[in-house]
């Protein structure tokens, strides 16, 4: 079938491709095709939790060298190739939660606000990651939240409410495919949840032959290749802005696929749990430095891929969170550069503060710039008086106005979400999805268990 | 080139392909290959002026069926192929105006806001629209704003400012490519330039040849296929809630095909105008309004294309307004409902209610929902002594806190804004783009002028 007006490109392809590319062609009338789509050995998701399309933009402008007439991509840029919806079950409106957003990535099924793998009847639903382990891949999640909070709990877990945090943990130990455990590694915060008066799973995941590391420094000592459990902070890890690594989830995703490798491949869920806390908080400078931590996984998968390409990535978010704009108050203007150099978080900042000889000096020196006269006079006004979270919101307050950013919201909002995908089968992600069709395109490439 | 694990999907493809396809392939590492792309014949440009994602998004929620367990799809769905950077040149910093991001959608240069059609030398530049012109093809724009507006603008003239309106309107009229007008075909608002003490540019047009038409119904009773001028309101169109047609960006559109369909093909600019007026007012009804009328406008197009397989469609906008959000202040939920049975935009309210019997009434009438107490009260305090602006702004309060919907500025914000695409060339699209690339890919199909 060759059109009379044909001219001809030269460019790098292939005909492994499906996805947008026949979705378009589909309704372009043209022929039927069989069309070739390479399946992956080894996948990993990868989830930023809240990141909506104003978190890429923004991030790409914070990114930006100021002394090129062009902006810089970002490392994510190259492989934006569709968007998802996002909306749960429709008990739950139209503005979905981390859960119901999780369980319908993690299982292909719209379920109710809260729900962690169960769908709206409150039944068990089977997860692509316990697909797989089914199918004898090996299996892991790496995040910077608590290992139990709704995203990875929703690929491991099931249960009526994301809330109850121990019992999921105790489903992290106790749930069982092919006699083995659901999760082979496992890399996150939550110590709280793992060791408790009642119970300490860490010593049960001992027993159990899986090693343990409490240190960033301790996980890159362990051996390759063998059962892990990681846990590295009480609950969330430290903010990127804070951390001891700003780009820890690149060092617990790569950690992870160490031990994860094996001749029948695996399913690991990469989340970068913290731009969804970011955009709770309404925190524009840590946002960016989860972003940056996101970035580096993102640039660290490329290159595994290039030398494992039957390796499928595939990037999205859960939702956008805050309602973030690029711009507010009328005016045409963000000025990324008073977040660029910060040398921590507006949370921790908002307790040192108390203790500084000099605050204004102190918040100057932090924040990478100096503070003009209606700015030391609000910083002047701080005091130990004040809650931590109201020294934070004057912090916070002031870098909204320099930058020029807004928000609506310290919930969630219903805007489609981008989608990135490189590696073995990333055509099949293209074009506009539903946030199901992730889940069950996964499926396909799993296949069934017996 | 066949790797090991291949698996087949039966589905409907063809093998003019490039774009996102390829550069996803590209970074993995794939063989290089000769990619056709259908080059077409007829080019219509579609800008829907501040139709950021969460526009798309929240049109959909708009339109969904309730009785039914999914949302349902908008015409635009199944056309998303990719994203755009909006950014001006660096001097006006990372927040475009329409006239910058339309001389890049034209052109495809970067230039500072407000430029029509020049770049940051103030140096004209040509735009598709003109090198069409040049290859023997017929040119159109039809909008819903003045057709001197900024986006239009940008394909037919070159100024300095987007606010001369005047000089811009006699461009039209007095540039001249191959000793012809640059536009066969105009159609929008815009008597009051057009019709002035000190020129009457219709009476020229008319002596020139051109047909003129001041009503939709004159326009549908015009011979086709000749060089047209349709001009409908003294600015812009009437609000799409508030117009005797709310599809009249698809008859406009539909009726410029007529006059411009020939053996050597044309380039048409469609531009929902309007959808960035809702934005800048914060108007969450007349947005939707204008994105259904938007939608008509891609049904239509969709079903000539699908007739005229040698035509190419390409809908983006030129930056996102307002700082929409769906959702806002801490509530997962988003309730279109409210808006969905309006029968006069916020603006004709805010006049006509003075003269109302019983205000409260005569919202609820056009609200088309009972109001409570506390919005009654509101409604009784509307009083002539008000400004229009206020009371307007009264009513779109009462909306924003019913639907849920959150703004952050009566401007423009600087998020990646959607593309979707159809017929001959459509892949070319495919994949995040800098908005000039859009401009570049369309000269690349149009070839080089003699």
């Amino acid at each position: 079938m060759i059109k009379k007006n044909i001219f001809t490109f030269s460019l790098l392809a292939t005909v492994t491709l499906f996805g947008a590319a026949c979705t378009a062609n589909k309704h372009n009338g043209m022929d039927s095709a069989e069309v070739n789509v390479s399946k992956p050995k080894n996948i990993i998701m990868v989830v930023a939790d809240g990141m909506g399309p104003a978190y890429t933009t923004a991030y790409r402008l914070y990114k930006d060298d100021p002394n090129t007439p062009m902006i810089e991509l970002t490392a994510l840029d190259a492989f934006l190739i569709g968007t998802a919806q996002t909306y749960p079950a429709s008990v739950s409106g139209y503005v979905t939660d981390s859960a119901a957003s999780a369980t319908a990535l993690a299982a292909g099924i719209k379920t109710y606000n809260g729900a962690i793998g169960l769908d709206v009847d409150k039944q068990s639903v089977e997860s692509v990651l316990q697909r797989a382990k089914k199918l004898g891949k090996r299996t892991g999640v790496a995040v910077t939240s608590q290992i139990v909070h709704a995203t990875p709990a929703a690929y491991v877990a099931h249960n009526e409410s994301r809330r109850n945090y121990n019992e999921i943990a105790d489903s992290f130990l106790d749930d069982r495919i092919n006699d083995k455990n659901v999760v082979d590694v496992m890399l996150g915060g939550g110590w709280s949840y793992f060791i408790r008066d009642d119970r300490n799973l860490v010593e049960e995941f001992k027993t159990l032959g899986y090693q343990y590391a409490a240190s960033y420094t301790d996980l890159l000592s362990l051996p390759k290749g063998k059962p892990t459990l990681g846990l590295f902070a009480d609950v969330g890890l430290p903010k990127a802005l804070d951390d001891v690594n700003p780009h820890r989830l690149s060092v617990l995703t790569e950690s992870a696929i160490s031990h994860l490798e094996n001749v029948n491949g695996y399913f690991l869920l990469v989340e970068a749990s913290q731009v969804d806390w970011a955009g709770h908080a309404n925190d524009i400078a840590s946002a960016m430095g989860e972003m940056e931590d996101l970035e580096q996984t993102i640039k660290m998968l490329k290159s595994y891929v290039d030398q494992h390409p039957d390796t499928l990535v595939v990037l999205t978010a859960d939702h956008s969170t805050g309602g973030l704009t690029i711009g507010a108050d009328g005016d045409y203007r963000w000025s990324p550069e008073f977040i660029q150099n910060m040398k921590a978080s507006v949370t921790v900042m908002s307790e040192k503060i108390i203790d500084s000889e000099d605050m204004t000096l102190y918040v100057e020196d932090v924040f990478g710039f100096a503070l003009n006269e209606d700015e030391k006079n609000i910083i002047s006004g701080i005091s130990s008086s004040m809650s931590g979270r109201e020294r934070e919101s004057i912090l916070k307050s002031l870098l909204d106005k320099r930058t020029n950013t807004g928000w609506t919201t310290s919930g969630h909002t219903g805007v489609d979400v981008e989608v990135y995908a490189f590696g073995a089968g990333a055509q099949a992600f293209a074009g506009n999805l539903n946030n199901i069709d992730i889940a069950k395109k996964i499926f396909a490439f799993l296949g069934d268990a017996e």
